[in-house]
């Protein structure tokens, strides 16, 4: 659909993105017929506006509205959801899905390109929902390293080393997140004890726990 | 170590261990040398003063302390760190790792054997941070699950399927925890854009996106 990519940006997803079409066959080179911009947020509309109308323009961000894209009329976006490290390369998008917002057939089928291209699974993303969609993987990434944070930290006090989490934390999720523990039990009085005992030795996480422990209870 | 054991309780957590014991060639039977109470934490002291003093006694809950098993001297504890569901064998045992609390070194000897023959990797639980211990255990389990509903209520709202989560959490874990997106990069046009976004559509978790945000910022 496009024989060459103009990436632009060489971040975390630049990188990967443009490592992943070169394997893919794709051209990448200056002046191609998409540009794509792997750039932070705050710099898109800037970059869109100094790319002479004409060729395809996408982004690559979650929270963008493709609004930002403006002049260009010929747009898409294609967001991997996806957490990109510059230490690995491309097969970090294997299985990943990916956001597709188009806001008409021919860039859909664009996007849709794009998005099989990356290997991303592709599913539909709605341009005036995306701040709300990017706030969920914020839940689901940012927040999951602050759990482990925290729970390495009350674990630290007690002298036992956090990755004795990971097993439990991968177990949950391969679960299918079923609950358990505690809460679940219905079990105040050991939830009280968690309480006590994260007041008197890290008092700086009882608003943490609290707010999600009130958060899980049915 | 111990030829014969009895499993008191069938619960999630006993099912589990009696098939494994069972597994592993130790004899499960009434009166066993050692009791073995599965049940839930605020039933342990009772049970534990039902036993005629004589056999060894320990228990499996992560927050309950050792004086719980009152009035036996011989006792210990050990905690396997795993989520167990009723719908899956002794297998998910395999992998977790086992906290061992004992007061002597015969107790610790004998809570090393029951840890191994479990298939979980021991580490010492110390008896007096046991509470703090669970309260981490919370954090990242149960709290996982809530981060996951909470991310799947967003999306939702987007019309986006909580599954396409699973693979960004997966990864998130498996890159040992690298912290990226919007708070990373210090792009809090794109952090004021979630809190907007969920405000106005789903405001009940706007308290939990705050806390955890606040927990996430350097």
């Amino acid at each position: 659909m496009f024989e060459s990519v103009t990436v632009i940006g060489s971040g975390r997803a630049g990188t990967a993105i443009a490592a992943r079409l070169t394997q893919r066959g794709v051209r990448m080179r200056e002046g191609g017929e998409l540009r794509l911009l792997c750039v932070p947020d705050r710099a898109i509309a800037e970059v869109a506006r100094g790319i002479e109308p004409g060729p395809w323009v996408a982004h690559v961000s979650g929270a963008t509205p493709l609004a930002a894209l403006e002049p260009h009329a010929r747009r898409f976006s294609v967001h991997p959801l996806q957490t990109l490290v510059l230490g690995r390369g491309p097969e970090q998008l294997d299985g990943a899905w990916g956001g597709v917002t188009a806001a008409s057939e021919e860039a859909r089928a664009r996007g849709l390109w794009l998005a099989e291209k990356l290997g991303l699974r592709p599913f539909a993303l709605r341009d005036d929902k995306r701040a709300l969609y990017h706030a969920g993987a914020s839940f689901a990434s940012a927040f999951l390293v602050t759990l482990y944070r925290a729970a390495g930290r009350l674990l630290g006090e007690a002298s036992v080393p956090a990755e004795v989490l990971v097993p439990l934390m991968q177990r949950t999720i391969e679960n299918g997140f079923e609950l358990t523990g505690p809460i679940t039990r219905g079990d105040w009085q050991t939830v009280e004890r968690h309480v006590d005992a994260i007041r008197s030795e890290v008092p700086e996480l009882e608003p943490l726990y609290r707010v999600l422990s009130e958060a899980t209870a049915p």
